[in-house]
């Protein structure tokens, strides 16, 4: 396993794998990784020849007063962690050498897949991943590329962003991991204290109680975003930023429960912000 | 030589040429081809093992009420011509294949490089260019690809969002190819009258007096800017979009000429949009 930092190295590595018909996995993600990421590696390993990480933590999909310095970040640990899934390239670029002085251009998508959800409240945020995850392709030149489920939004406009620009790169979204109490894996998870890690737990329970009441034939939107709210609304330090049902591919807001449709929901635990989601019509394991 | 309209087909053909260790040279244009594009082609057959022209109106890059629907059209002259110049594939996509239901995500660039000049008037056109040609070097993955410098200061912005977004594609500006009397050839001049035409030639005629003025030593860029003014408006049929005195890879406007000082002007002939600009430190053919 190699460890690389300059882009122009790892491009021509990349390259001059592809002109030897190697075929290219590769795994975006900003490090501190967790059984989740580990999951998109195990199954890059499999499907291709060279499979690369990449390590960045993005300042342009931070806003101003959001965690950018504070995220979680061990280099040293991730790296042994890439060596045990068998990586063979870790790409780990500095943000000048990502973004120089004058640098200028950036990708984005309009409408609901952007503006919508965790686009509402952060609404640079979107530009700030397509616009890296562009770069990274670019470099990179996977592909296949796995993206984890448990940020569906990111996925849905990473999916979009990739056919749209014609990036010849397979988008391939993987099941979210979940500790063995049910919530999501997240890097941000550190933050919680043993009191909001409990709290924490009403994500997935809301999500049972929900994909239950689908299984028992309601088919009503409204319905079910109520009876999520009120059991998030028991947790005394848990304030909700949405909870949504919407038609997946395209996360627009439906009134009627179908095959497609996604319960998500944000809330921050003390300060601590956390996602989850879940399509309705599948069982939580 | 073929041309293939299907996206994934050229795609593909483009991916295995490259895995054959073959080299890709590329000129997009819109159609409608003079000698400025033939001397991108001629260039392009020297440097690569395949040619690759796409000949594409853009809509993305033209604003409502532009000319879009009147741009010049000839398929069969530009197949004609393509071939006799040794282009191995035309890429030939409809509005529908490019832009399908649903497309979402632009390319844009911050700064002077697209709201100056050209994007002063023409807020929208960059953020079509940019998309398209990213759009068409995903498709085409070109080693090299050729630009008229005609077309200045979208030189400069294909080259900043190359660079930026690690495109591993080399853009080469190419020098402007002028008609015998020293009009920029463009697809737009077929729309000039007799009487237009001649009032157009003041662009290269103020442009040749530019060129002196500085290499008789002067090196005040508002002196050279209110001698181009005065010669431009001595023509009757002819409005002044702007004239402009640009450090050339910034596009900042400089008060003081020096070697990278580029004239740039733009200028409506009756109701035709015309557009030439020169290296003040460089001798006109």
């Amino acid at each position: 396993m190699q460890t690389i930092s300059d882009i122009q190295t790892l491009q021509q590595r990349c390259l001059d794998a592809r002109a030897q018909s190697q075929s290219i996995a590769f795994v975006p993600t900003m490090g501190f990784l967790h059984q989740g990421h580990l999951s998109l590696l195990q199954e890059g390993r499999k499907k291709a020849d060279l499979l690369v990480l990449s390590i960045f933590v993005n300042p342009t999909q931070f806003a101003e007063g959001e965690d950018l310095d504070a995220y979680p970040r061990d280099f040293e640990r991730d790296e042994a962690l890439a060596r045990e899934a068998g990586v063979d390239l870790i790409f780990y670029p500095t943000a000048e050498m990502m973004y120089p002085d004058g640098y200028a251009s950036y990708v984005s998508l309009e409408g609901p897949l952007t503006n919508t959800l965790e686009g509402a409240s952060r609404p640079t945020h979107f530009r700030g991943v397509t616009t890296v995850v562009c770069k990274l392709f670019n470099i990179v030149q996977p592909h296949l590329s796995f993206f984890g489920r448990k940020d569906f939004q990111q996925l849905a406009v990473i999916s979009r962003m990739t056919e749209d620009l014609n990036l010849p790169v397979q988008v391939i979204g993987m099941p979210i991991v979940r500790e063995s109490d049910g919530l999501a894996m997240s890097s941000r998870n550190v933050y919680l204290s043993d009191s909001e890690r409990q709290q924490a737990l009403s994500l997935v329970d809301s999500i049972r109680r929900a994909t239950a009441m689908v299984k028992q034939g309601c088919a009503d939107a409204a319905k079910v975003v109520d009876m999520v709210r009120q059991r998030l609304q028991q947790e005394s330090d848990l304030s909700i930023d949405y909870v949504k049902l919407c038609h997946g591919p395209s996360l627009e807001e439906r009134a009627e429960i179908d095959a497609e449709s996604v319960l998500l929901l944000a809330v921050r635990v003390g300060k601590t912000r956390l996602i989850d989601n879940h399509l309705l019509a599948e069982d939580l394991d």
